[in-house]
């Protein structure tokens, strides 16, 4: 299991490597949210998500052997991104499995940092699962899950720490911090780093509508599964049940879990956009959505927020700034 | 005149108040430019630009009584919502005096951090020094100009001192560091700021075309004017002539002044988008511009790009997408 020793494992091992991103605020976001609002901006770190942390961890953890090997990962897009450049500036190949319905420029950007994707029909029902043990045992490929994995989710806590450290320096030492939750990897890691740093600041997981198997999951005690696999704009987070090494973590440690509609989401990209200078995708806003357009959900005088990416096409990016013109 | 005790003094008025903004950096713009891209990212500043340093280091060093009748600025919209913010921090009155045609979320951002905004035609020939010197006899306000004025230098020459330290700390002693500029406030003082504590570093301004006073000015050794008042789509560095104290200090310590189209800087927001994940406005691109197409024009293995400011309508900033689709 991930512990605090091992999170700060990976904090050595990514430190000259990972940004240590800025904790944004606004006057304009505080007005509306009611409280003080901090932006960890994630979205800002290399690649565009915090995954690369999670990446870099796994990758640097392997041993030189399967570090010439290579390594697999699927992902439908930052993950895979995180991956490719890890992989790449460890001189490792990599294979990314990537659902073909994935936004088309994290697909591109995959390719460009030097991974070979291989593409599958996720709607069609082609099993991920069988084409990637078969290319991985022909090639002795090591797996990289996305966030059942100790590595990864110690790499996905060194955001915690620097929260940590961030908040301190804010005068900041009791406070709720939203996270957008996919299958639990940053919020599980983050979470057992404040348990240890910052015993006052407690993860609250943040979801989209109709994929919320992470708060059912918090809320009965087992874990939950969405009834569909695709369909939110908010792609990023969109994973079919919690993680099997995550959802113990976050049952003990977190906060009920929040969740928010499409639209929500969209209205904090533009939110982002105009008054933090930040570019935000729908997974990585929707817990900026919940401190804004929650607030009766949550407590205290300041609330701390995870925007974890910002890898969405223009296309999208423009659409949800006019529903929502600021 | 603005010496380097004078910025580092700036600096400790400012320490707790400015944010240290991030150098960002992607592979994908380094392929661009054939060579290794740093972007200081002060569109993440307080207020979205690095005016806010200004107009702190100058609201700060007033007396406590000219605190309290309050300051005047003349502004387009970064300056005058740096100096809104910071005089409302300081709880001293401030009036800011804007042109009819400012994008209209700068004078509604000034007015909203709470200042009294005063509009006045700058294309209908509105003597906007009349109106200023009789609002100010009136109210005893204490004019802080946005660039002529040694503790503003001062205080965006603290942007050096950072470039200065995070160069460093990325390995780089020797680079050129482009700097959007309008009247030169912040290129003179970033320049003064390198003459101490960092000889490598070298600051060349760059300019939108048509509206290049500066570039013409460094090459001539005499002030220039531009030919008009308006008409760029990078109104935030739009000035008649380069400010008296800040032409001498570029004079002595920049390179040749760049100049690129508001098509390259519109190209530049977009790939700031994609690459970065950060709000840039034209005025603020111009210097990414630079560094990414006009290769030819630089030298050495880094450039350094300050991104000013990311006070946008977002319909500029879609209109800029959608003609430079990344």
């Amino acid at each position: 299991m991930t512990s605090i020793a091992r999170i700060e494992a990976a904090a050595r091992r990514l430190s000259g490597e990972v940004r240590r991103t800025p904790l944004l605020s606004s006057p304009f976001l505080d007005a509306i949210a009611g409280r003080r609002v901090w932006v960890k901006a994630e979205c800002l770190q290399h690649t565009g998500s915090f995954k690369f942390r999670g990446a870099w961890s796994a990758v640097s953890a392997l041993t030189p052997d399967q570090r010439r090997k290579g390594v697999l990962a699927y992902s439908s897009g930052n993950h895979a991104q995180g991956m490719a450049l890890a992989a790449s500036r460890h001189s490792a190949p990599a294979v990314i499995l990537m659902p073909a319905d994935a936004p088309r420029v994290k697909i591109d950007n995959t390719r460009a940092l030097g991974a070979e994707v291989v593409l599958y029909d996720r709607a069609g029902g082609q099993d991920r699962d069988a084409i990637g043990a078969r290319i991985s045992a022909e090639r002795g490929l090591t797996l990289v899950r996305p966030y059942d994995d100790a590595e990864v989710i110690a790499g996905q806590g060194t955001t915690g720490l620097e929260i940590a450290e961030q908040a301190a320096e804010a005068g900041i030492d009791t406070a709720e911090v939203l996270v957008c939750c996919g299958g639990g990897g940053l919020s599980s890691g983050i979470a057992l780093a404040f348990e240890a740093r910052a015993p006052g600041l407690t993860v609250r997981t943040v979801e989209p509508e109709g994929f919320d198997d992470m708060a059912r999951s918090l809320a009965t005690g087992t874990r939950q599964r969405n009834a569909t696999a695709s369909g939110s704009i908010c792609d990023a987070i969109v994973t079919p049940t919690p993680g099997e090494l995550t959802l113990p973590v976050l049952a003990r440690l977190a906060g009920a879990g929040l969740v928010v509609s499409d639209a929500a989401a969209e209205h904090a990209m533009a939110l982002a956009f105009a008054r933090l200078r930040i570019v935000l995708e729908p997974g990585g806003a929707v817990a900026l959505a919940a401190a804004l357009f929650q607030p009766e959900a949550l407590g205290g005088a300041d609330v701390i927020v995870v925007a974890s990416g910002g890898n969405v096409d223009m296309h999208v990016f423009a659409a949800a700034m006019q529903r929502h013109p600021v």
